[in-house]
Formats: C-alpha cells, structure tokens, sequence
C-alpha cells in the first residue's frame, strides 16, 4: 500500500535486466567455456567529448574481466558480489544507497592457499572500491543506479508552473508557499502532468534561490526555478535534462563568476569529466551561462585592453579573432560597485581555470606578477574543447586580466529588485549569455 | 500579488521594530546626551546552561556599546550601519541573506584623520565581521533574523501527515510523492492546519530519510519524517521545535554514532554553544537520541568489562554508581556483522568526544594506547553538563574503550526492514534511548 506502483514496475523492470543480462554470462560460459564481463572503459583516456551532440561520452575502447584472470579475478568477484546484492535488494523491496551497499558486501572470506596457508581476504575495504563496482554494473547494464532503486541524498529544489506525478500523488509544483519541492533521487520516475513555463533558471546557490523564490521571480517571468545547492547531483541533473528534453525549454544557468561556478555549468551542460557515461542521460547540451560573468561587471572594453600587448595578441590570434567579432557590452555595475563588490581570485581559482582553458590563455593574460610564476608550472594542460569559444575565452581572458571573481550576492547587493527585475530579464531578452 | 500577507504583515512588525527600538536610543540621547546601544553580552563566558529548562542560554552579562568610546565607536557605526541596511531591506520588499548584507554595507569612508591626514577605512572587510552585527542586533532588538526576512539557504525536508500554510498555500505534506517539503527559510510564519502523527523522527542522514520515505516508514507508524542533512540549520531547528512545542509530540533522533552524530543530537536538543541566545527558541529539551548508540550493537556488558579495572572504577565512581543502576541490553548486532560495520575511530573523532564528555572520562576508558598519549593533551576539558549524564557517561565510555563508531548505514547495511520495521520502532517501543 505505502509503496507506489511505478516502484513496483520499476523493480520488476531491473530484476528483469539483472537476470536477463547474466543469463547472456551464463549461455556464453556454457558455450565457449569463459566466464566474463564485458562493458565500455571507464577510463579518462576513453572520454569523448562529442562535438556534435556536445556531451561527453565514454569511447570505443572495451574493457574484459575475465574470471580466470588473476588480475582480475577480485574485480570480478566483486562486480557478481554487488550484482547479486543489489538483486536481493530488488527482491526484497528494499532501496539501498551506495554506502549501505558497501556495508551489504563487506566480509572477509577466509581460505587456503595454494601452499596450503591460512589466507584471508576482505570483499572491499573502502567505499571507493564498492562505488567503483557499481559503476561498472552501471554501464554492463546499460542503466543508471537509479533505475535499480539505488537511492542517494538530494539537494535539488524545484517551484514552479509545473504539475507531477511522484509516487501516487499528483504535486503542484506552484504552490509550495514559501518552501520547495525538493526533488526524489528517481527523477525518471516522475511523470509531467502539466507544465506552463518559459524556459527554466538554475541557480547554483539555494539562498539565492530563496529570495528568488519569495520575491514570486518565477510567477512573474513564468520560469522554473531550480537550484542545485552546489555542484548539482545525478537527480538534479536529470531534471533540468528532461525538462529541456521533452519540453524544449530553455535552460539558464546561474552560478557565481569563478571557475567553480563555471564548472557547474560545465557539469549540466557537458557531464562530469570522471562520471562521462552519464552525461547521455544527465547533461543538457543546450544549457547557457547567464551570468554572472565577469563581463557583467567590468564590460567587454578591458578585453581590449588585455589585446593591446601584441604578445597576448600574437598567441591569441587565432581565438581572439572570434573574440573581436563578439558585441561589446557596457558594465552593468559603476566602478565604485565594482570596487565594493568584486573579490580577489585565489590562486587555486586561477589553477582551477587554467584546466577550464588552458595554460596558453592563462600565461598571457595573467595580470598578477604574484601568480605568474607559480601558473607556469601547469605548462601542458590545454583546456576543454567546450571552453574553448570565443565567448569563454573572452570571459576568462578578463578573469585571468583582473584576478577577480564575482558571486551572485554582488548582485543582490545592488538590490533583489535589481537582480530580479533587471539584470536576469535583460539577459535573457538580449540573448548575453555564453553557450 | 505575489508576495504572500503574511510576509507583508512580517515586514511591517520587523519595521515597526526597529524604528522603535532606535527611537528609544534617539529619546535617551536627547534626555542624557548620551548615545550607546544596550544589550545581552554574547560570549562563551556569558553562555549559561540552564538545568531547569535545559538549554543554553545567555546570562545576566551586558554589553554597552557607545558611539563616543574610541574602542567602541566601529563597533557601533557597523551596527547602525546594519540597522539601516536591514530596514530599507525591509522598506523595499527586498529579501536579504547575510551574505548580501555583507555586500550591501561594504564601503570605503574617507576622513581627515585629527592631525590632517586623509585616511580611509572599510565598514567591513570580512562578512565575519557582519555577521557578528547582525547577531548583535539580533539580542538587541530581541528578535531572530528569520523575522527580519532575512533568508539562508536550506537543508532541512519534511513529510508526513502534517497540513500546512505556507505564504499562500495550503500544502500536504503526505502527498510528496517520492520528494520531500523543502523547509522555507521563516519557519516561523507556517501555520500548522492539521497535524496527525504519533511523533517526529529526525534523521541526520538524507539518504537515510530518502529510503525511510521511500518504504512508506512514517505512513506505518505515524510519524512526521525530518532530515537535517547533517548539522542542522536554523530553520530545520526552529520547525522541530514548533512540532514538540506545539503538538506536545515526542521527538527522536537518529544520527551516527559518533561524536558528529552526538553533536548534532546536542545542537537540537540544548542548542549551539556559540550561539545560545537562539535556544530560548530553536532548542528541543525533550529531544531524545534514540540512536545509532554503541550499546546497541555491543551491548552494554562491555562496560562491566571497561569498570573492572579498578582505576576506572574508583575515577569514575561517582558517575559509573549512576551507570551500574541503568537497564543492560544484548546487543542488535551479531559479533560477526559488527566486524563488519563498525569504523575504528580517528584521533579527531576521540577529541570531539572529550569535549562532549571531559577528560577525566577520556583518560580512564580509552581503549587505545595510541591514542592514550595523544589526548593526554586535553586537559582541563572538564564536558558539557547535560552529557555527564550516567546514559552518555556509558556510551562514551564503550566510545572510548571500543574506539569504534558507527553509521546509520550499517544499521541499513542488515537490511532496511530491520532498520525500518525492528530497530527503530522498538527502541521508541522499549524507550531505549538516551535522553
């Protein structure tokens, strides 16, 4: 009665899976004699950044575990342990998370060895090794841990013209009052009953998205309001994903100027670098950085500025070339603001965005003497394909330039009104954002 | 339109507040000449547990702060300065958080210094040093922020069969669906339409909320299901709060069994040491931890065990008379899977513990010869007051002498039925908890 009967099918559906997919093991065991597990490596080095569909994805490259394989006897042992752990807890209507399922296979098996020693053995020590194993049944089985009722902490909150169905309720997600819908860790179970929306705004930070809440933002501006809390889990990714999948909504992202902020949009936009056989199902290509950008608050003229050194220009040409046919755009802060509200990078955000675009980019750029010296040291990292576009290469020249960064509070320190009223509505009908 | 009535009426008192309580400072000036803001002291030495009501409190201590003494006036002008900020905050419908207040008053003055000179300072530097104000206006005016409108982020989710008025909606908290109520900031302005629950269950752990919820844990038993992921904050405290005081309802908490863990059940139930002029309103007295505790999965013959060493048993003899006089209890584990569950605790987890607890505890107990020297450096620690009681006094020491601790998860690890449909409602049935 108190379990819903999407979870019901949702179970039947990945014991199915779980069955069918060893059953395949166990026929090739009986017909060629091996016993072993083949699926996509996960490695970096089999990261793919699709230029087309514009998400990371695992590549070709195939990884064996065979069982008679010293090497990878363990690993394998491990896989078919998990397997059957999370299969029992199919069985059982139980919803495990990934830490209780290291404590599900935690054990030491004990046995002799082949000159005849008393050996023993723990199944995993670390969570890390048990995490790793789930992965791997992730992409065997081609789906991700949710959809086998795999449950995990959520932070992800949603207001908005939207209706759903979760579980047996129907929800409507507009009137929440002054509090939210905090999203469930299976949010492909959710069905859409009704949306009435414009685009969809993300905002990284959840005090942010409280005063955008109450301040009624989305009512005005017909938006869904969403916020990740800080770098955004699988459930809140998934969301924003199908939200722009099925209904062709915009989605805008909200972060603060600083390479962490960028990221984040990175991670909605393009996947997670080391989770990329996810992004098929997480990212949401057509995400856009709405602010806040550093060109915001300081204008585009500074660019010009930093190009005046024919050294930055010369080993820019190529990129900044794009970067000179990109519209100029006035400040939307005085400099007195600017001085007030603007913060000084650390040099952990100078190297954080050096891996964003580049050491190239940084060396030439870089306006503080102080860090100069010490981003040398990065020489070889060349930056992700998807910040490599004039846009972002402008905007990180100019954080590179000043070493300031800038949180979405600057802005509501100007005034919520101002944030609410202004600044996001202009963005959006201007098209300012970065792709 | 969209800002709800109760807010309007919200803002109009905070308003009327402020402009009354600065009015008597302006009357005071004019009837003495002199001007200083009077107020509750808010340090460690003027934090004062109260036996009776069993919180933290602020005690007789004031603190003068003048606009003419010289080591004052800052101090002074930031809180007037804050005042100011807060009540055209409020003026123009803005919804601040303390970071954009930090922003709002962050400016440079410029003076002629008395011997001529041009100096300049900055209201603040650090938002540390804002905050600080805004706690200060907090006592003064007598009055939590959250009344002042201004909003955080938040952690705290909730469910179950509770029907509240939030802003302008009515909203049923039993018909989540598989998410969650997300807890607004002003847990002061719901209205409590209809509550039918037997108690209220707080779970440390979101992922442990999202399984309880998902297996229909407070549909069986009635209960209203909280999580404050992690330490919890102002609003999650406040809503559990108004739920015990309220309803009269019994309120549990589940957490680790670790130092962390009991922390958090501390900050519930007394409050937080450092800001204890917010118990009076957010703290819980009748807060219970009904677990994970180490007796339970020990059970509590290892105690016995701890005080057959005389020297224990003489240091501690004053408390461990109280010890010996508690129910014993088997323990709800199997020798086997606490080998398995159980974490050994880090150095850092025993200093917390010693804070909790004292040293004296600490000393005589501890399990461990490597650590036995380590946190010989403590001294003089002497514990807080309502964790000298002979329940913690026990399972401190079993912390101690075991030097384990241990998760919710591995609770959840035997299986969520066991955690769901055995350890929990029979530690409430059995009333075996720590109060």
């Amino acid at each position: 009665m108190s379990i819903s009967e999407i979870d019901v099918k949702t179970r039947m559906r990945a014991l199915d899976l779980i069955r069918g997919s060893f059953k395949k093991l166990l026929d090739e065991l009986d017909k060629s004699g091996r016993l072993h597990l083949i699926f996509p490596k996960r490695t970096l080095l089999n990261t793919i950044y699709d230029q087309k569909l514009k998400i990371l994805l695992l590549g070709p490259d195939v990884q064996y575990r065979s069982f008679t394989d010293i090497n990878e006897a363990k690993k394998f042992a491990q896989t078919l342990l998990m397997a059957s752990i999370i299969y029992e807890a199919l069985r059982n209507n139980e919803y495990p998370t990934i830490r209780d399922l290291f404590y599900r296979g935690k054990h030491t098996i004990s046995y002799n060895s082949i000159d005849g020693k008393k050996v023993s053995e723990n199944s995993w020590d670390e969570q890390r090794e048990s995490d790793s194993v789930i992965r791997d049944l992730e992409v065997f089985l081609n789906i991700l841990r949710e959809d086998l009722l795999i449950l995990s902490k959520e932070k992800g909150k949603v207001v908005g013209n939207l209706v759903i169905k979760s579980g047996n309720d129907i929800i409507d997600l507009s009137k929440m009052g002054h509090g939210a819908y905090a999203i469930e860790p299976t949010p492909d179970l959710i069905e859409f009953v009704d949306v009435d929306a414009e685009y969809v705004l993300v905002v990284e930070k959840d005090a942010v998205f409280q005063q955008l809440h109450r301040y009624g933002f989305w009512k005005k501006n017909k938006a869904i309001l969403i916020t990740s809390a800080g770098q955004p889990d699988r459930a809140t990714r998934r969301l924003v994903r199908r939200l722009s999948e099925e209904f062709k909504l915009p989605v805008y992202i909200l972060c603060d100027s600083d390479p962490y902020g960028f990221y984040i949009y990175s991670v909605f936009k393009v996947g997670s670098i080391t989770l990329s056989y996810e992004s098929e199902r997480l990212a949401t290509p057509t995400a856009k950085f709405i602010g806040v950008t550093l060109t915001d608050i300081f204008g585009t003229e500074v660019f010009r500025e930093i190009i005046k050194d024919p050294h930055v220009k010369d080993t820019l040409e190529e990129i900044t070339r794009g970067v000179l046919k990109l519209k100029s755009k006035e400040p939307y802060l005085s400099a007195e603001e600017r001085r007030n509200f603007v913060i000084k990078a650390k040099l952990r955000d100078i190297e954080r965005a050096v891996e964003l675009v580049g050491y190239r980019v940084a060396e030439v750029c870089i306006g503080s003497p102080e860090y100069r010296s010490k981003i040398k040291r990065k020489e070889g990292v060349s930056g992700y394909p998807w910040f490599l576009t004039p846009e972002w290469v402008r905007e990180l020249c100019v954080f590179f330039y000043t070493t300031s960064k800038l949180e979405i509070e600057a802005i509501t320190g100007k005034g919520l009104r101002f944030l609410a009223d202004v600044y996001i509505p202009r963005k959006i009908e201007s098209r300012d954002w970065i792709d």
